[in-house]
């Protein structure tokens, strides 16, 4: 199932089905928004599949990337993890910080309250902050109970998203440097359009973890297309660390952090700042420079067919 | 003013406008929930009148505590500073953690997507985790354009609250030293039953800071009772801190930080832990204990003449 989030003038839209090419669209009516569909999953599956019906009978509109916002245009909750080692050890020696020291997941509390479309525009005040993209991908859930296991959290995931975690480099170290983590250097992320059901991926969704390639384009040139597949710990993991201490409410998402892999010399990576990182380990310094107003950023998750998952493409400025 | 929320079985309950005495209350009806008014204050305000107008007449029905949920059962946004530095500089010496340098307020982004009640029970998995309370006030701004400046967010400020921030301080040094800030070391919050305008507080609105005794009890003995008037900056600056580079959505709470003074050997303490701290710095170890299952926490915000104007109440288990 392929669900999207028709923008109409309202905060949180109309959730639609959308067909398999991503090409048509059928307003789910009943279940009027993908948070109601999260507030109870099962009792949604009927107008959906309904929805699903009539559009492989050839119904529903076409759908343009202009009516498209994020499948979760606001969520009550938002935790973002960083599950790749990689991405952690180059940003640790490259900016001689201390080793983070844990063999528990890593995630902070983000801003929920918008998550942008994949084609709007993104707001910033000043490229003197060091604007970033984080190349992520992200799970949706329903409720989950307080105490859930990871192996019961699993059942939780209901969708997987892409996310672009803009960042703001020049103050992201401040803010880590006070250990209560990142509020000015993390605005509101931006959502591709579309929100998958696990079976989606097929072979690509195993051991809860988006074993899809994410090829990212700064400006229309390939900047990265490093794989999903290499979270230290899976997004039911995530989801299990999440909920030790509170129920997470249903419509929660939760990030997998800047996606990054080992051969990051061959596939890339996913956001500049770890460029830059690989750059002074390299040369002493970094060259590459973060965005500059206008800058756009394209980002693909593909299938190993080739296939596209999830694709959003933001401007700054 | 004085707003209240009624519990209808409904996430947000029902927006109330409450007598002086906090004995009686009227449902304001046309303005649903706190959230609505805070989407439109302006367009809010005409029915609030009409239902004081009405209270002072002798209308409304007796408001017992069962009935009252947190002001804003669950907001978009929780954004807690720490802005008392006594509170700070006691937790630093006591645990040998490096100074936190910086001259900029310190702020986390927690969650939001449930306050309990002022007499809701607290569900916490284990003492384990080493559960405290944190008693602070909070503001609820209106929605605030990114990059407001500190004078330009005082008028934003509509609502002044009283919260207790639940933290588990076995969890909180792991996560603080990630730098990532707090996920399972802060759970929901708790809320006292009002949520007042600034004029309700009289001369005890000054400077963006509420100059009211926090009288905090534990199993009825008195633990504290310090003043929240020692903010090292002040809620409009803690709401421009905060803008810099997202518009705070209408409903965003942002709090205070444990409230703490520098004559606290005189007033006490409004968390368990710097208590600890201090008794680290005394004597080399702490000797209170974190708080057991069925421990119960008053929270009263006092003014000078010794009327009441914030009071919760609630027992973890």
């Amino acid at each position: 199932m392929k669900l999207a989030t028709l923008k109409d003038g309202s905060p949180d839209g109309v959730l639609s089905v959308v067909d398999q090419a991503g090409a048509r669209f059928i307003e789910v009516g009943e279940v009027p928004t993908l948070q109601s569909l999260m507030d109870d999953w099962n009792a949604g599956q009927a107008a959906l599949r309904k929805a699903q019906a009539r559009l492989a009978a050839g119904e529903g509109e076409p759908l343009t990337s202009d009516r498209i916002a994020a499948p979760l245009p606001r969520a009550w909750q938002w935790l973002d993890g960083s599950a790749f080692s990689t991405h952690g050890d180059l940003m640790q020696v490259a900016f001689g910080h201390d080793p983070i020291e844990t063999d528990r997941p890593l995630m902070y509390q983000g801003m929920s309250d918008r998550f942008f479309g994949p084609t709007d525009d993104i707001p910033l005040p000043t490229t003197d902050h060091g604007i970033d993209f984080e190349g992520e991908f992200g799970v949706i859930v329903d409720h989950v109970p307080m105490g859930t296991n990871a192996a019961d959290a699993m059942k939780h995931i209901r969708l997987i998203v892409q996310i672009n975690d803009w960042s703001l480099r020049a103050i992201a170290p401040v803010e880590m440097k006070t250990g209560f983590g990142w509020v000015q250097a993390k605005p509101a992320c931006s959502m591709a359009p579309f929100a998958v059901t696990p079976d989606e991926l097929g072979d690509a969704w195993q051991n809860g973890r988006a074993h899809l390639d994410l090829a990212i384009d700064w400006n229309g040139n390939r900047f990265g297309s490093a794989n999903g597949g290499e979270m230290a710990f899976g997004f039911h993991e995530l989801v299990a660390h999440a909920a030790l201490t509170r129920d997470l409410v249903a419509g929660t998402v939760i990030g997998s952090g800047t996606v990054s892999n080992r051969n990051y010399a061959d596939v890339g990576s996913s956001c500049i700042s770890e460029v830059r990182a690989i750059e002074i380990i390299a040369h002493g310094a970094p060259k590459t420079p973060f965005m500059a107003f206008g800058d756009c950023i394209r980002m693909v998750g593909r299938a190993k067919d080739g296939s596209e998952r999830h694709c959003q493409m933001n401007c700054i400025g």
